[in-house]
């Protein structure tokens, strides 16, 4: 290698580490892009409606994203973000429960088409690793960060880096088994713990409550006309912090299975902090507080151990394409 | 630093690697110690009844073993394993279940008694460290060893270190909550995992079987004289081995919840490998094969994942001194 060719490589690292990445969060029903600086600013932003499951409108809607993004800013590496499985080297998707990507080599083709140097993450290691570099985390070298949404994303990030397992499948802690022939699960099983601590569980205990016709649940049937089915979790927490004596109960129930489920991970992983992130949490202290306490309650060794804090995240919906950015940008530059 | 201090530095980490370490294991109710080399083979061995619970009656036991083996050894660094949390730097004990210690300073004291580097670890831990040094977890980059005997001990082997999460008290998978209100369990829980995968509970469920006198409990009480409390998870093994069809039902059960708390570790941590190891691994694959059916059923994601094996450890009830000898050994190279 000649001097010229390492000088290249070092104006190539500066760039990377100053230079600006565009992070794009694939959700089921919507794509957000947006330019991150190294600061995890977001300088800009755009969206599309998510096209179906189809892996080349997808990857269609990504090049057009980046285009339209891409003109006045110079951009260094492009980051991708969506619920799934990817390898370890970042590269393929291997399932991607929204999508119709099954192994999918999805940065060869991205690269190809974007001229750039593409990182595929899970959403919620993307989040996590957002909140660890500029958010709720900081600081935190056991950092495990739990994505309320419809279900749980989960990630760590340990010394660092995030940690993802053998095989990239790591942080699925939504789906533990803590109710044995409990409640069936998306994945195919019983009992999961996020089939009692999520949007889902909020909307569907909701639903039971209304159709029973309690008296506690008038207000929530007013809300939706009084048609049960109509109700979801966002009307639950909504109703929760407009003063609705029930829904702050279905919250603070759902906020007593967070805090048992983040007792099991204490028990098995010992983390200095537990960052809470994801649509439910505008719930705050509504379902903070409940899952405190239940955490304080179930954490095994209480009284002869140091216990990790519980917040909320800093970052809001933006942290997955934050992260995702920032992941393909410090990737970028240690894969070269 | 002249010279011939930095000659002294690296002979001591020659010694460090190659020379000999005590490896002491200390039980509830007994303490086993022996010389280890740098391989992994125990040189001689020591045995010790676990004098009560005063902290300086053990330490005694530790000076009187270590001074019986050094004899003809030059020992270089000493390990200490034990149920119990152990700070991160290895130093002071934060709390062990069947020992007074609390906040004990034990390394200071024993490394002026013994005037050699002193390491404190986990029993759990220790015995996953050998293991993945010279056992059956070899090689691999993400190991999670189990410990079944009367509860559940856990520890996680990543990257060649002992993962101990922020606080030191990583691991404890045996009080995750798998059944909410289920049984009552020593750390103060109920329906923690080691309540329905351990020698502990195939001894609860031998014995509420015996005494609800059903025919096909016939040859377990016999094997009693007829007392049902004294029916322990040693002896349901023992029958179970040599044929009791009701043994082996148990067994069995016991294996299925054990299968399902590894699915569950598999969804969070993802390892490429469990090995199972502790007094319960003599039932061999009447223990293992129904947890490889159960862990299959109940992993999330099946089908889309590559999952991690499920092995028997190697090294038998020695691991635990073994690995924490040459944890002591690692551990003084580095620390200096």
């Amino acid at each position: 290698m000649g001097p010229r060719r390492g000088e290249g490589f070092r104006q190539h690292l500066r760039l990377g580490r100053k230079g600006l990445a565009i992070g794009i969060d694939i959700g089921g029903t919507k794509v957000a892009a947006g330019v991150v600086d190294a600061d995890g600013r977001i300088l800009s932003e755009a969206r599309r409606t998510t096209p179906g499951r189809d892996p080349r409108a997808v990857e269609q809607v990504i090049v057009e994203l980046v285009e339209e993004l891409g003109r006045g800013h110079r951009i260094w590496s492009v980051g991708i973000g969506a619920a799934g499985w990817m390898d370890l080297d970042g590269g393929t998707v291997l399932f991607s429960p929204h999508l119709a990507w099954r192994n999918e080599p999805l940065r060869a083709n991205l690269q190809q088409l974007l001229r750039r140097p593409v990182l595929l993450a899970n959403d919620a290691d993307a989040a996590a690793w957002a909140e660890w570099r500029f958010g709720a985390g900081q600081g935190e070298d056991r950092l495990v960060c739990i994505t309320l949404g419809t279900g749980i994303g989960g990630a760590m990030v340990m010394d660092g880096r995030v940690e993802r397992g053998r095989f990239g499948v790591a942080g699925e802690f939504g789906h533990q088994i803590i109710m044995p022939g409990g409640h069936r699960c998306e994945c195919g099983n019983r009992g999961c713990w996020e089939q009692y601590a999520s949007g889902n569980a909020l909307g569907r205990e909701a639903r039971i409550l209304a159709r029973a016709n309690s008296p506690v649940a008038q207000d929530l049937l007013a809300a939706v006309g009084g048609r049960a089915d109509a109700i979801t979790g966002a009307i639950v927490t909504e109703l929760a912090l407009a003063g609705d004596p029930a829904s702050r109960e279905l919250l603070e129930e759902v906020g007593e299975w967070l805090g048992l489920g983040l007792a099991n991970l204490a028990a098995a992983l010992d983390p200095g902090l537990f960052v809470i992130g994801g649509g439910l949490c505008s719930a705050g202290d509504l379902l903070v507080e409940p899952a405190r306490k239940a955490f304080a309650r179930n954490l095994t060794g209480r009284g002869f151990r140091p216990a990790a804090g519980i917040e909320l995240a800093a970052l809001g919906p933006n942290a997955g394409l934050i992260g995702a950015a920032d992941l393909s940008r410090v990737s970028s530059r240690t894969r070269r």
